[in-house]
């Protein structure tokens, strides 16, 4: 299988630390939305990362449909997302809470990236700062109601672990959010991110460029 | 159960849709993210639509999330997505073609709303543009494929062809995509808009505003 995608993004982390967590080999293709974007539409339409090219051929993206088919893939005693019930609707909240944020964090990195000084409309990036804050300090108070537990949901690591840990190291080295103002979440982040899984695939963020 | 969102969102859509077709009984709090923002935002960190209120006062978030939530209190036989296997794959690719489409036709569409027109950027709507046509060129391809088949995956109607239909409509709506250039889509998409739970829940676009 050949992944698609830079490290950097959450989505593409997720995704690859996932892959290594369920023993799955991948190749890494390293490529970038802004100048390999015409590379990365010949397997992906919408030239979005991550993008899976399995052996057969056939292309999956986006993430959560690659964590889906990954999940299916592994035993289901190693699926990362909960299969039932309220574990698993507890996981895809803080899942969507930290993906809505990325996405928020992402709106403020393509506003720079992609469009020249002039054209930067600071009320519009104030309005996607709120939301990520506003996101972060419900994930943090999650944190806190699991203080004692080593993971946020259940007994073991789910992808709610890993979604969460990816957005968060995402948010903080690419538009370098203060953790501190989030004490339980930063804690929580920490652990996951001392473990191998998460220090082999890491990338300091890189600003996405057209040339 | 409050649904919060307007019809003409693809993503509340999608859900209210659902919700009918499951037999889920909900309200509808017909908020704008433009001027309701902070009253969405009492529900949602994040202030996105589409937001479901649970009787027990949990709030429910993003659509993805929402429609798992649906299909697993629905019956495994009603649920909309497959359950398993390459039925389930095929219909997360078109769903995942379909909402990348409809999400680069939101930052169009938040380009105009929430910035003054002197500080638009052309050549990043170009970029998006390309991204709906290229994913929707994908989408009619895959229906010429299913030609003589009444829906995109198996034999009954999936959460593939609801997603695809309100994206398809809200593209069509509210960006103006002249839907001729995709043939097979738009017949497989008006066949199910004339259905009467398609027909029921839907509203003309309308631009997000922030007073």
């Amino acid at each position: 299988m050949l992944l698609i995608g830079m490290f950097d993004s959450p989505f593409v982390r997720r995704v690859a630390i996932s892959m290594k967590l369920l023993g799955f080999h991948f190749e890494h293709a390293n490529w970038s939305v802004g100048k390999d974007f015409d590379r990365i539409r010949e397997y992906n339409p919408l030239g979005r990362v991550p993008t899976l090219v399995l052996d057969s051929g056939e292309s999956l993206f986006e993430s959560a449909a690659i964590l889906d088919y990954l999940d299916e893939q592994a035993s289901p005693e190693r699926a990362l997302l909960p299969r039932s019930g309220k574990p698993r609707r507890d996981a895809l909240q803080l899942m969507a809470t930290a993906t809505g944020a990325a996405e928020k964090g992402i709106v403020q990195i393509y506003e720079r990236a992609f469009r020249p000084a002039e054209k930067i409309h600071e009320p519009w990036l104030d309005r996607c700062r709120l939301q990520v804050s506003d996101a972060l300090t419900e994930l943090d108070h999650a944190c806190q109601q699991r203080a004692g537990q080593q993971w946020l949901v259940g007994e073991r690591m789910t992808q709610a672990d890993i979604t969460v840990s990816c957005v968060v190291t995402f948010l903080s080295d690419a538009l370098g959010v203060d953790m501190t103002a989030y004490p339980s979440l930063n804690e929580q982040v920490a652990r996951c991110e001392a473990l191998p899984v998460f220090q082999e695939i890491r990338l300091a963020f890189f600003t996405p460029n057209k040339s």
